[in-house]
């Protein structure tokens, strides 16, 4: 079986740091792992399969003889990707320097794995928020077609990076004990509070986080009809993003048929059994892979609707994983030079 | 100016010790205060303008001579609050016990004042949720009517009283130290976590909370066609609610109109100015009266909707002030015995 030289790109991040993790428990075929960051963080030591590997640089040149570039995200992707991408490696990147783009797919392996065929040397993964809400609407987009979706996001710091983990574990534990921390990763105080502003404002003060959630679903599944509208918020939780989706459908299909449905879509757990107190939760969905989706209900407000309550770690299906599997496509379409 | 004898039942409560604050705050005409709990709180000592009052247990007869009962809510509405009103006492209730009877008005002030003046004995203060959201809807609905809500919530644990408080501080320290804190008020871990469950499951397995938010905002309306539906979330938060509203109108009105209209509001303070990160927070709204607004956008996805971004101290305008500012509407009409 071919083997591929990989690099992560933000190796020391929260992201790279799990997308080596996802490579070593998948068993991802790598020959030779090139672990890259930057310049402050070179020189750290990285753990992958029982060997320690020495953090470098990124820079041009370390793309040389790499097949396949998993970028973390950040500033380094619209810095090094083209570089990558022209000495040959096929380019994963989690930042949104390139999703939009005409000539970029942007891919859920879950909902529209044939766009990874078409690649020109970059595929994009989405947002991280947006991957979550996509894999539970893909089976009932096909069952019953979808006209709107209100969603409200309750998104972990791991969104922000390991940075904004480490201010929401010490903040909490100042204001505990009455003392000030002043925020440096996030605008206000996280630690139990909440914070409905993610990335930067833009038009109509939506802000890019929600227009991400809009217009990569739409390219997603190629339909720009998809009415979506977005509130997204930070909450103090460490690493699972969760989502109150409300979805206006086409067809009727009710809650009984969409947990049917649900129950047998790829990547999707369906934990709802309110008798038993079951649902899904951050702390249930922590290092998992799979979307969690649960408190499927019949909208009591509309004729066609229904509300969901869905989870799933931000790090692993809302970044690393969905990555990771991205590549595993490219490998099995036989598209990676 | 006429003053009154009342008393707070359930006074060493989170509610309680709120009712107890607001009071004084309001400077609200009290002769003789008569705070009241359970038989396990009773001898305990609470303090009103000064003074040190023993709280005493809750008995039939601790209402004679009474004018206003304030009943925090709980068990004791349920047990005793037939007994104030047989003793003359009008009856402001924080429980859910009499909210949807026909004969109990269900009153926020800045919605409904006019329904005090029909009270037989008792008036039901409603669910901290439904205050926090009809207080910002009331203009927009006299504006421009509304067809469809979909709320999703993010609930303090305030909400469940003293004793949850004391359980996410003590989860949390446990939580930052690696150690276990089993829940004993919450179903599951709410340090770094979300639980998507209040109250008990009900009919088309929506919660007995999310139900409260769409029936009794339906009675404060006056309005049985209005179309809600709710997810209720509990957050890592200490004390103050926060909802994402979405509102399809039934007449267009603007983001910008919408603003205008509520900057004029009663009871509202419009927090909402995304390019100097202004926009309404747990951490802002704590011990505040007013209900905060922001992140007021036309949605997106509809021709004729808003978003709305809520926030409210869940123990203030989300219970004790609210039930005040009943008792004060109540002497103003005359309409205490």
């Amino acid at each position: 079986m071919r083997q591929f030289n990989v690099a992560v790109v933000g190796a020391t991040g929260a992201v790279g740091q799990e997308i080596l993790k996802v490579l070593e428990e998948r068993n991802f075929p790598v020959r030779e792992l090139r672990p890259l960051a930057t310049a402050r963080s070179a020189g750290r030591v990285v753990y992958f399969k029982g060997g320690a590997y020495t953090v470098e640089e990124t820079r041009p040149e370390s793309f040389e003889g790499v097949e396949i570039a998993l970028f973390a995200g950040g500033a380094a992707s619209k810095e090094f990707a083209l570089a990558a991408k022209e000495r040959g490696a096929l380019v994963i990147d989690n930042s949104s320097a390139f999703r939009l783009e005409p000539d970029v797919p942007l891919v859920v392996p879950e909902v529209n794995p044939e766009d990874v065929k078409w690649h020109k040397g970059i595929i994009a993964n989405p947002n991280c928020s947006t991957i979550i809400m996509v894999v539970p609407l893909k089976p009932i987009y096909d069952a019953a077609g979808i006209k709107r979706v209100v969603v409200s996001t309750y998104q972990a710091v791991s969104g922000a990076g390991a940075a904004a983990i480490k201010e929401l574990e010490a903040q909490t534990r100042a204001v505990l004990s009455g003392q000030e921390y002043p925020p440096q990763v996030f605008p206000y105080q996280i630690a139990f509070n909440l914070i409905p502003h993610i990335d930067v404002f833009q038009e109509l003060d939506y802000t890019k986080e929600e227009w991400k959630m809009v217009k990569e679903t739409r390219k997603i599944f190629h339909d720009d009809s998809l009415s979506i509208t977005a509130t997204t918020v930070r909450v103090p939780v460490i690493r699972c993003h969760s989502e109150s989706v409300n979805v206006e459908t086409k067809e009727k299909l009710t809650a009984k048929e969409a947990r049917e449905i649900l129950s047998r879509a790829p990547g999707v757990v369906v934990v709802d059994d309110p008798a038993a107190k079951k649902y899904p939760m951050p702390i249930l969905a922590y290092d998992k892979d799979e979307v969690f989706v649960g408190r499927i209900r019949d909208d009591n407000s509309l004729d066609k609707g229904l509300n969901l309550w869905v989870v799933a770690d931000q790090l692993r299906k809302g970044a690393a994983t969905n990555a990771v599997q991205i590549a595993e496509l490219a490998i099995k379409y036989s598209c990676v030079k």
